[in-house]
């Protein structure tokens, strides 16, 4: 099944790579050599093909408005190297960008610079997520800002039949959406075996750590973690385990009129475009217990300028030397003041919302759509037939249209809120009762 | 015949645009967008593949020494572009690079920044030289510091035969050479025809303009300016030339021991490549004439700001943005002080020397050796044997061994000079004679 963003996407390296909550003030310099020497072939290539893109698009004119052959454009570069370079790159290698200009456009539109976005990708190596299952590469960029999904290309051709929609709908949102931040779309071939890799932005945190996570579609049938995935260190709920843990989302009334403002505009543009099957990724943040892990992890030695070096990020810089050098979707953000807990810059991580003062715990919650490249006319039709005779008709099944499937998501997701957040003192009189 | 730099390479691009003689201190910004579209698709895909591999090799770490591999080395890149970029660059093309990491080392010896080089090569288009007589691309840098000469597939064999030797050359003499500085080494291949290019230093001024030229080889058969040589705006003379117009060059006795010394490692290392026919270019810039010349235009509106406005350089910049971004090779000079009529900058005019107080007339003489590719094992025999029968063995004549014309060559240009110069008064003395 085609998929993109799955809930698997975004999940275990905010356990394992998160820092500590409080951001310090950092100074990197830029790399007077970048070496794209990631452990696997296909990450070098991958790093130097983002490289190359951006400098290259640099050089090419923004146009006025984007045309129908944008979303039909490629880039294709093939590269030999003979006795050169072959320390850090394959002596032979090709990669294609899919409708550059489109995905500039996209992420002008997200706010993200495009030297940021080349930071971001190619200062160190992306972090293998530990959530790939063998299924296909899944990195996030090594300032955690943003995930790198392999794709199958049938995907690819997916892309290529919504974007200009998707396109459409990001500019009438004014970016302000919580479908993926589609921000490039790359294809890396070493050795005669293609890889297909969709950059997007990170819907949790870069360094705000997610302790819980839930993968919801409105529907209870089969929506229920196994055993096997309650085993693992960050496991992905479902509708069932959100019920059943009495779990709620405690935001302002304003924050959840927002919410759900964008959720009905994305829904809607989901089913003109006959997709279904999406699911709502809800990360949840405790601060307390973030404090409270911090103050563990304070008796240990530090050795965060170990894990500096090793990750080739230079150690120390002086002021001087920073400038205004790009440092990376996050890098503005970390040099101006320094977060507390639970603190978030809105500009990079822009799926957060804040628990409302006066809820049960100070939660931050990450919500975003995921896998909408699933079409009803394409993927589904199997599938129903298959499962309207293992329930029969009338059961509450996950497989239904594209309209259906909104409206029963539409309906679940609005439920997912505490009642009359926005009255801390209602809120403490609902929860004694 | 293979040849290099030759006399003709660096000529007449210094009268038709060279400007005043007076440098104004002059504030380029660095483009937004800089975008690759010159007249022809040959020299776009150049500026592509200039700007792409300093880009590159700004990833690649510079090797603790060069190997011998190095020397053999290339790297390519293919380029298919589908609907995108089309109005800038064809839509396949191909780029090689030859020998990268030698070509970077000698850039550094001859104290040229790559960032300096990508943009003196890349910020405009080059301009065609009017010197090129359908036989190849020659073209200078849109700043005039560099040459970029077209050259034969041999003429890139010869180069590599040579390059090992070339580089051990610079390495002794510290980059302080009468050689042409070569810099970079490019093969350009678009709708399958394949340009060889070479980028050197401009052996005359990137400012100053050359008001006559000489291509001496110390030889005096057939060795003057034809009829039709001399009807041109700037002919190249030659040695009998030089003989009847009782030129000298005017330089003290300092700087002519320095020049002889210059030549005589230059011709031995020559020598011991077996390699003969170079010439030695002289440009001569004539101070007073162009400050009478300057006065002259004086009196006409100035149209200059047209004229930067035309090359696509940004007319005007405020200082803040002016930085330390890369300002070309002629850049950091150019905005350091202004200078007078008939100053230089030896870091920039590397080739220059000034007249000494007290010559008959204020002059800067720019002196290199062109022509450096012709090796006597390949290409001089079936010459020689021509020459021979014609003008019988003992006559002077142009094509002889390597160890003989090193030393005719050598005997004629250390008469060039002026006698006893560095004394003002001896001079007078001797010219009132």
């Amino acid at each position: 099944m085609a998929s993109l963003g799955n809930s698997g996407a975004t999940s275990s390296p905010m356990v394992i790579l998160a820092p500590k909550t409080k951001t310090k003030k950092k100074h990197f310099v830029q790399q007077k050599v970048k070496v794209f020497r990631a452990s696997d072939p296909v990450q070098s290539v991958f790093m130097w093909g983002v490289n190359h893109s951006i400098n290259d698009l640099n050089q090419v004119p923004v146009p006025v408005m984007l045309l129908p052959d944008d979303f039909k454009a490629n880039t294709k570069i093939k590269v030999n190297n003979h006795l050169f370079n072959k320390e850090n790159l394959p002596g032979h290698f090709k990669f294609k960008e899919y409708c550059p200009q489109v995905f500039r456009n996209l992420r002008e539109r997200f706010g993200i610079e495009d030297l940021d976005y080349q930071v971001s990708l190619t200062r160190s190596p992306p972090v293998r997520s530990s959530e790939a299952q063998g299924e296909g590469l899944l990195l996030n960029s090594y300032d955690r800002t943003l995930v790198i999904k392999q794709i199958s290309s049938e995907d690819v051709a997916d892309m290529h039949s919504i974007l200009s929609e998707y396109h459409q709908h990001i500019v009438k949102c004014h970016g302000s959406t919580l479908l993926p931040q589609f921000l490039g779309m790359y294809r890396v071939s070493v050795e005669s075996e293609e890889t297909y890799l969709i950059v997007m932005r990170n819907m949790f945190s870069h360094r705000l750590v997610v302790h819980r996570k839930y993968d919801l579609k409105g529907s209870l049938v089969s929506r229920e973690a196994s055993d096997k995935e309650r085993g693992k260190e960050l496991p992905t709920f479902k509708d069932m385990d959100f019920r059943n843990n009495m779990q709620k989302v405690y935001v302002s009334e304003e924050q959840k009129e927002k919410f759900m403002e964008k959720l009905n505009k994305d829904v809607e543009f989901l089913v003109k475009l006959k997709i279904m099957d999406y699911s709502l990724l809800l990360g949840i943040h405790d601060v307390g217990r973030a404090e409270r892990e911090e103050e563990e992890q304070g008796d240990e030695p530090p050795n965060e300028e170990d894990a500096e070096a090793e990750n080739g990020l230079a150690p120390a810089a002086t002021v001087g030397s920073y400038g205004t050098s790009p440092e990376g979707i996050a890098g503005y953000m970390s040099s101006c003041k320094p977060l507390g807990p639970g603190e978030f810059d809105p500009y990079v991580d822009v799926y957060a919302v804040a628990s409302i003062p006066g809820a049960p715990q100070r939660e931050v919650y990450f919500m975003g759509l995921i896998d909408v490249l699933t079409q009803y006319d394409t993927k589904k039709k199997a599938a129903h037939a298959a499962k309207t005779v293992k329930h029969g008709a009338g059961a509450e099944i996950s497989t239904v249209h594209p309209e259906q499937y909104a409206k029963r998501f539409r309906d679940f997701i609005s439920n997912i809120f505490a009642w009359a957040l926005q009255n801390p003192v209602s809120l403490s009189n609902s929860l004694e009762k």
